[in-house]
């Protein structure tokens, strides 16, 4: 029987989501659980792509295979009761054997969030501490330059050997009213290369100190250089907020 | 020369504020920078009251005396580069050698935050996750109840051994607009006792469950018995808001 979960955590304690032989994971940890819970005999977890350590996630998708079929409320509450407290199962619904939580990807959004106010001990591994002024406005204007499908090859990490081609459907700013301190930038896409959030959002700094214009993006993504981007942003602002089907 | 210092803290990996032999402490931390701006002559703090493990501070209260006068601003700079990152200073006054961080207090506000929604694993640390239901219009109106002059005996812990009178200026409960899961309840007082705010906190949420009636306030403060009020409450959800003097 397969099972699609949504998943949240927090990255902060966790060397990204893929199980290593060393460190602490969320694959680790999940595969762990539902081995326990399937008599145990081995389950595979597949999620909708990798988040590097401490990034966060708030709906990450996973499916996985068990033996048995359980009623989803109490496997939700099996499952919970065995993980550590920093991984949530929010939601398991059955699925056809043929889904497939990554290869059926239709898009999948990501924010970062950064504090341009003063510095908070509270929220250091939520929301990056940027702790200055940004122009927000040209931040603004260099995310349409990013939307559409272009080669992301000047964003991903250079160690990438598939195609660069991916295609940003909305790229924009989430203000809060509560707090105009914090920046959040969202991404919807059809697909990220490894690190072409923090990449982009590296760049995008850039372009809100002024060292950068934001008609420079179109320059920098027809280069497909890396080099030609900013740096890579810290993983403690991003999270992947959401996966669409 | 005397400062006040304003600081925040994330509580979540202190064994507390209070120096020990053992374990890592906010007093601690802050004591061994201030040593080594004050040219290795030990430098002792002074707070306006301790806060347990795990416990928070957003606006917490410390004076100390240094051998010279430093510019305050410079002073904070050089203090939080050599903080760690869940401590931060966020404002530094000099103030005169009479005052006393403890001794001067006039009012402390402390806060408690309980979500009453789904399980959230990214504030664990920082809310406490009951994640159901609560009746807030019974707990405010037994926040009325502890509103005033009394002995709040059988709201601290038992080792304590000096007078147990305290005044509760205020007694509210902050609805968050934007989330109504989260629940804030509200202390300003003029002093409170050790577990005082985590052993009301965890008798409204009897009182919030139908478990007990708002006016039982009344007879567990008349009894003076620790044994008739609610169990204490997690320390993850208690912050330090602000010092008054």
């Amino acid at each position: 029987m397969r099972y699609l979960a949504t998943i949240s955590y927090d990255g902060s304690l966790f060397d990204g989501y893929q199980i290593q032989k060393k460190g602490r994971t969320i694959q680790g940890e999940i595969q762990k659980v539902l081995t326990m819970i399937n008599s145990k005999n081995e389950v595979i977890i597949h999620a909708s792509g990798r988040t590097d350590a401490k990034v966060h996630a708030l709906k990450q998708k996973i499916h996985f295979d068990l033996d048995k079929e359980f009623s989803c409320d109490d496997l939700k509450k099996s499952v919970n009761s065995l993980l550590p407290e920093d991984i949530y199962f929010r939601e398991i619904d059955i699925v056809s054997d043929s889904f497939h939580a990554r290869y059926d990807v239709k898009a999948k959004e990501y924010i970062y969030m950064i504090n341009l106010g003063e510095y908070d001990p509270l929220k250091q591994k939520y929301i990056f501490q940027y702790n200055r002024r940004l122009d927000v406005f040209e931040i603004e204007r260099a995310l349409k330059y990013l939307e559409g499908t272009h080669n992301f090859k000047s964003f991903s990490a250079s160690d990438d050997k598939e195609s660069y081609e991916r295609t940003i459907i909305e790229a924009k700013v989430i203000r809060d009213i509560k707090n105009i301190d914090i920046l959040t930038i969202s991404f919807l896409g059809t697909g990220f290369l490894r690190y072409m959030v923090r990449n982009m959002i590296g760049t995008l700094i850039e372009i809100g100190e002024g060292k950068r214009k934001s008609e420079d993006i179109i320059k920098i993504i027809e280069s497909e250089d890396r080099t030609k981007a900013g740096p890579t942003a810290k993983p403690e602002g991003l999270y992947l907020k959401d996966v669409l089907y």
